[in-house]
């Protein structure tokens, strides 16, 4: 990094998805052989596909991409996980090994998945270290968790993660995250930037016992303590209360809105990558979906105020894209059903009032 | 039909799913490289699955089978319905042509969908007619729906479609339904079991304006006011306030359980009929599980009484089975991940608490 990030110029570059396709989506699905609506939410899927696409009727997405986000946070340290820190190195590997959960549900649902090493605490194969920005992000509750110049890098590696996948071929991202500790700086980031006290937002991430759920409250409100006065400041949030795989994710989901690609939102971690990236790029939510719901009480809120509706609310908390990949086959639904069904025309089926 | 119908005697043959499958089912679950409980509600699905199929882990169904029951209702001359009664006939030729929204969500889900004409008011196909008990049911608000031996014929014939379909390789069953009119028995049926108002289970159906609704309301009172004697009758109330179609899914339902084969349930209408196969067979549910909710009131009442929380919650309201086909991927979802994520020991992973 020589040149300071200007994220202003950046949000500048988003344009609205393509109203016109949205109006012609619209205009075919009143045409389809059934009750006006009877498809309900899928209907509002298939235009919003439409709108991202620029085209009407919308394409089944073919190069769908789960690109997860991977970093070790030292906020670990003050005993916020049931789990130790290594699982995250760990599961890298396991990700690797195509046995994952995002792995499995990928394969199901016609996805691909690619895992980036952005802070992991320690080595992880070169297949996955080339966006490397450290070895752990910072303690929240007690430093930053960056300084300035990772936090431009790993906002910068995420912009270039995003245009990577979208040169490659992708036509929808899903932001995953893999990080032991990950829920505590998420709470922290919606807590900052939705201006909710601590109690508010603090859940049991991977299954946090009695005893870690006290720390992991007591590491919030430390760490919201020092996050407050860069609430307004979306860089330096990530740098003070977030980490490299926070700024990475919420450049990746900026960068996807300047691209024009529609983003299946995961849970808690991407919820609050994607409320940071609001205030980045107030125009870039018109670009994401969300999957799902998670029972992380921060998700709820960040969700709320990305004025975002899951699809899904099946009590997933696993993070890693899955609960995006279990909804993804609604998405496919709603844009094959649009696609593929038969107008009344083409049907010969009544479409007159009763009497 | 020359025996009586006993359907004390069928639904003494139900037994309960294999609560050892399902108890190894969860052991598994436990031992995935994952935070317990992570998966939520997929890991209910997954150990329902295992219990259903009597195996653990569970197999990804492998053929699926929605069974379209079509049927016209005499009510529909009462002006319930935004469209005309012609229609059943006519979308039974778009089932067959494989242009419907069943036809496009069960290619998309792995399912294969078979139409039957239980009471089209038209003639229909030889192909989909075998099983065809009259033209139209009786209008409810003034008579019966059927004759006695008609219903029994109809139960008869879905239980006929059980077995052939299960016989067929069938693991998995969808009931579907198309009529005209339609969601006024159900609505009757449901209020007749739930004993509950009138007026807390007209819906918009297919969506009726405001002067039908008020056409339907009065229907479905005047219908209900015959139903109510013979509530705690299952035979006896389809026969006054159902019609062949709810009296076929009635039998499919219980049969389904009979021969241990699970069923994703849809809309209102197989709503309904589930809530009258519970009556005639307590522990059929076990093998039912509800595909989404959708807005009709009367629905929601059924899902209820049968203590079934749907999947998903989209606002859809086709019918035909497609509530279920798009909630087919969570159940896919959920078995794979069971049976294909590494466990803790095979993954490396550390599943110790952390410090």
């Amino acid at each position: 990094m020589t040149a300071r990030l200007d994220v202003d110029a950046l949000a500048a570059r988003i344009q609205a998805p393509d109203a016109e396709a949205a109006a012609a989506a619209r205009a075919r699905l009143a045409r389809l052989a059934k009750p006006a609506g009877a498809l309900g939410r899928l209907e509002d899927l298939a235009v919003w596909m439409a709108a991202a696409q620029g085209v009407s009727p919308p394409r089944d997405p073919e190069r769908v991409r789960v690109v997860v986000f991977a970093g070790d946070h030292g906020v670990a340290a003050a005993g916020v996980s049931a789990y130790p820190a290594e699982v995250t190195a760990q599961m890298v590997g396991v990700f690797l090994s195509g046995n994952a959960g995002v792995n499995v549900l990928a394969r199901l649902a016609g996805a691909t998945v690619r895992v980036v090493d952005l802070a992991v605490a320690a080595d992880t194969p070169a297949e996955v270290s080339g966006h490397k920005v450290r070895r752990g992000s910072g303690r929240i509750d007690r430093q930053d968790a960056l300084t300035p110049a990772d936090a431009e890098r790993a906002f910068a590696a995420g912009i270039a993660l995003a245009d990577e996948e979208v040169d490659g071929g992708a036509d929808l991202l899903i932001p995953g995250d893999m990080g032991i500790g990950n829920t505590t700086p998420a709470a922290v980031l919606v807590a900052a930037v939705a201006d909710v006290e601590p109690a508010q937002v603090v859940g049991r991430g991977t299954g946090v016992d009695d005893a870690g759920w006290m720390r992991k409250a007591t590491a919030i409100r430390n760490a919201l303590r020092r996050a407050r006065p860069f609430a307004a400041d979306p860089i330096a949030l990530l740098t003070v209360a977030g980490g490299a795989d926070f700024a990475a994710m919420t450049g990746f989901l900026v960068q996807a809105a300047v691209r024009r690609t529609p983003v299946l939102l995961d849970g808690v971690v991407s919820g609050a990558a994607a409320l940071v990236a609001r205030s980045v790029a107030p125009a870039a939510p018109a670009w994401w979906l969300a999957g799902h719901r998670s029972p992380e009480p921060a998700h709820r809120i960040a969700l709320d105020r990305l004025r975002l509706e899951p699809l899904l609310d099946l009590g997933m908390r696993l993070g890693e894209g899955t609960g995006a990949l279990v909804a993804l086959p609604l998405l496919r639904a709603a844009v094959r059903t649009c696609a593929e069904m038969a107008t009344f025309d083409e049907a010969g089926v009544s479409d007159r009032p009763g009497g």
